[in-house]
């Protein structure tokens, strides 16, 4: 009986595939991608690998802007489930955020309790952004992450 | 024999205590303790953490404003060993970035790719500030990290 | 050079002793101490173990109730770092809850969604109490936990 | 000869896709298909997922309410094998309960010897619900658990 | 400051030292011990190592056959932090009953099943005893555990 | 080429799923196959999981008894690959197995030590029994292994 | 749905085993594959082994040599994501390489910053041969790496 | 009686520190070390951490360089027990070595297959040395690493 | 496409699933398989298991004694990727060795230095013999292993 | 009150560095000390080192050889705690052990099956020895184990 009902709906990972498969065959870029749906790349690819849900009208303009199954749009919609690898990643182009991570943690965490109070920065109610910044020694890679900040209770 | 030569030199943890120390005693922000070297927050508290060296002219600077033994100008401008958890901290300030980190990996490692080719961005030639921004919801960490470009080599 | 500065400042761990060798002294009971500051237990409990900042001036009702050092005051409203076992713990009564969340956590994420929409209960936004209830199979321990609903940003 | 056997009997897993199908076939809720069988949300989630057992009666309701195969109410009653990831989940709304677990589990040890003597609470004989706590600042996650208390025992 | 209070009560580490050293200088056995307080050997040396609780009554049998400081008592009779390997012990007296228990685990959960219903065996309200067993091709090590059964709740 | 011999010859697996087959088949129970066979369940549980190898007469008795295929008999007593679970299990049933073994695995030395000598208790010549003992106050399960103490060699 | 785009475009893994296919049946080595496209034979197995990305003259070059089928040159250039054991691989042949770096890496920084300063030999601008060196005692395995050196960044 | 032998030998900890003061002491480098006993830097730093054991030569002349106490010279000598870091170290400079030989280590092993044969390049008739390799484009470090090739005996 | 040359060549793990057929189909031992062509039994086993290379002349001699296809003789040849399981096996038989090692480790490391020098027992020039060994209190089993002794260098 | 009995008895841990002071101290070897007791020196020195148990004679015989103290007769021949490495040592010599096992441990478990039955060696009743084997191509270290055969119970 196993897979019985597998292919009767599409689950976030078909849409990741259908997603990849379209922006190939269109040739097209995250950038554009994210630009046709009026959202930044960072959140569109991240919604587009299935860890982050988008708003239903977004998920129905990404449809639209790929052609997708109609259905894939409830699916891009969805809760997921965040899963990602608990040992550090081996590909240098992540390992190096976990570096920073590793060893500016704890100066991250005394300078918001410096500047805010005994607390956290959300990683909830929270943006990102990449950008290419020119410089004349070779290009730099920028990114800004804002999270709103939140108070421990006490009670 | 053992620890027969413990005392005769500081290290960088005998130099993070006596920093903490005099932060303590003269009330001091590391924010403060940052503009009297002139130096950037996130940096000054990194390197006196012993998790970065200070530059002589800088090092010899901190050893005024706080007062320390003259030798600690020598422990602080010395290449550290970076040793950091392998394990997720638990702290929730610290565990959120190790979050964001999880999420985001693959999303920005797919548009370092899209925006500048197979390379990386350096945890070596970094940079980062951290501020707050005001918001009428509630104020936000802003994180701003920027690393140089690194692209692959072929030979 | 090592610990030079070590008697100099009281940290959260010694803090903790101090008031573990008080309630025994005094033959008290966290419930007790909590009444006396006007606090809950399981908070109470929690920021005298170092795992919580007390407010300034509950911090400074236990210095008194207690009869503490006066600097212990400034400690215990200090954000503490919050380090615990990464591993799950062997003692049955610890375990228990553990064993809770890992059978129930897939139970609670799929209501949350169901209830509320893509987020989760801020751990930070929480309180949570313990009581006895009275059974005639046998009292049971009765857990109650609130936390703030915290919804995803999309951008 | 692998696999001779697989399809002739329904598993646990088998079920569980057979109900996820027809819950989003017919557009139900959890909770919707907890009342229709007049059960707590929380268990029939959990029992829905393989990680508990239906009492008979209820396997059979839940049979007729969701039209499954007439032999899916005996797997429904079987008893599981409870396997739950041993590494603690990285989805956000899963991993803030373990931070919970974590940072209040000596807390809740040392009330419950407080309140109750040398023992625990029961995984067992325990049950749990979750409701939403409507609040101005922003509505909340309550959850209430309550659990035997069991004494050990001395020989 | 630090351990500023370390001498002023007894652990349970403390008492554990004691018993070692009051059954080396008075030559005992652990059979002996028992048989003076009248309980169990299995129980008997668990609580002398730290990991059960003596009833009050034989906290005091037991202070009064050693002749330990008479504060030991009330140490003996205090719930302990049951903390043992969590990986599984490289002696090889200790590491058959992790193979014995490795190989026959789910028998003894199929049989449970079988002979009780859906539930487990209590390690809580339970007892052990370890005999030896005569026999010509070599004694044995006889080991019975009796726990009483739990059945799970539904609700 | 893979798996070109793969039909050819059954292995334990597909003896186990033929078992747990015919047992579902027959409405069987573990005891009633165990009487069949004139062995005891546990061993008779174990040897059909293919964590045990049966003796060649016992293994044609189960063939014939459950009308299992010829060439299964020469299966079930071949000497199995006992793998089992390196980390604890988290099934609550089996979990309270490596917890009575975590608390008392010293205790359970110490006496064996004291009652026999330098040595072990043998996991191979070995044997256990599972029973359902009454009791007024709910029924316990009750567990006895017994197996041949073995000394160290000196040389 | 699952697979549904799985045969439309050849990945990494397809490519690489499309390469160990050409290879074998024209009985060519890797030196000799990569004399044919001009590369260093490291570079070359390692980007066949979809660990390094082509440059796009050189991913033609190898599709024309190994008559691959034309789209294999598009993949063989794209960014790779680098994914290796975490664990120390067992092979003896690849866990000397470990024990080497294990026992002379402390080595390594501390001439790296004697002779550069604070910083590190760059895994990205990084290039390596590996030679048979003739030895009347037994041939030798000369392997060179060459990495440019980055300083770390003050701010 | 714990460390009542403790202050009677000298061991390779002792003498590690020893020349770490004297290095110190003297303002010496490791090459400069190394030169004043006619050894590579590699080997003297790496014997003087106590990973390898010096000559008994060279011990002899690294203890009057440095004017160490002359039981120092045995201690250098002797076999060590090389123990380094089970997990990839966090300091980046070293991880970079790490990640190197994760990316290229089955290169190595397909190429010494294909230079050599069935074998390995042995890590303990081994040698190697650091240089500054200077660079218009910035300074690069050269690592060159020797081992004899052994060949897998059979039998 | 993947998988598209799957079938084209047999690989290490066919022909070890090729040489269990014809061994069971022919009621061989592996003691006479190892006969039939002159090597040792546990040479052969392990070249059997993929975990060694037969040279090839028994590579051939094996082909023929057992029928198997003829390109399976160059398969037999190839230098094998020795992968073997990094946690401690379960199965009894294996685990006991590695008891063994854990034991008699540092003795062995010991007395290597005390007869040899400064050095290891190679596992790559090596062999090993397993033998019964009648014995009047049961019969016992042999094993004698032979390895060059290599020196560590100096340079 | 802590380690207020630690002076009062010695422990297998002091009584390890008496024999390795008076080892030192009389210049002695393993294979002398062994000799002088007439055991082997694989026993003997394992024995010192606290992982096995001297018989008491043995244990008198030692004390006299090497003038210790009288009481460590009797912690000499006390069951020890075999307490090793749950991580594979990265010691190269130590290292090459676990290789051996690793590469050649589920040969040996066919062998033994073939050779005696359903069964293991025992690492109980077990003895060793290691011996210096001439060869021109250079000395080989010869391991010769022993270990009584035990079988499987079936009941």
């Amino acid at each position: 009986m196993k897979d019985l009902t597998a292919t009767e709906f599409l689950d976030k990972e078909d849409v990741t595939a259908l997603i990849i498969a379209a922006k190939k065959r269109g040739k097209l870029t995250w950038e554009g991608i994210a630009q046709g749906i009026a959202m930044s790349p960072v959140f569109t690819h991240s919604a587009c690998m299935g860890m982050n849900a988008f708003p239903p009208d977004k998920a129905a303009a990404l449809v639209a802007l790929l052609d997708l199954p109609e259905e894939a749009a409830e699916v891009l919609s969805e809760s997921p489930n965040k899963v990602f690898a608990q040992t550090v990643p081996t590909d240098p182009c992540i390992y190096r955020f976990y570096e920073v991570v590793g060893v500016y943690g704890p100066t991250l965490k005394a300078l918001i309790h410096e500047k805010f109070g005994d607390g956290i920065m959300s990683a909830i109610d929270f943006d990102m952004t990449l950008d290419r910044e020119p410089n004349p020694k070779g290009d730099r890679v920028k990114i800004t992450m804002s999270g709103k900040y939140l108070g421990y209770n006490s009670w």
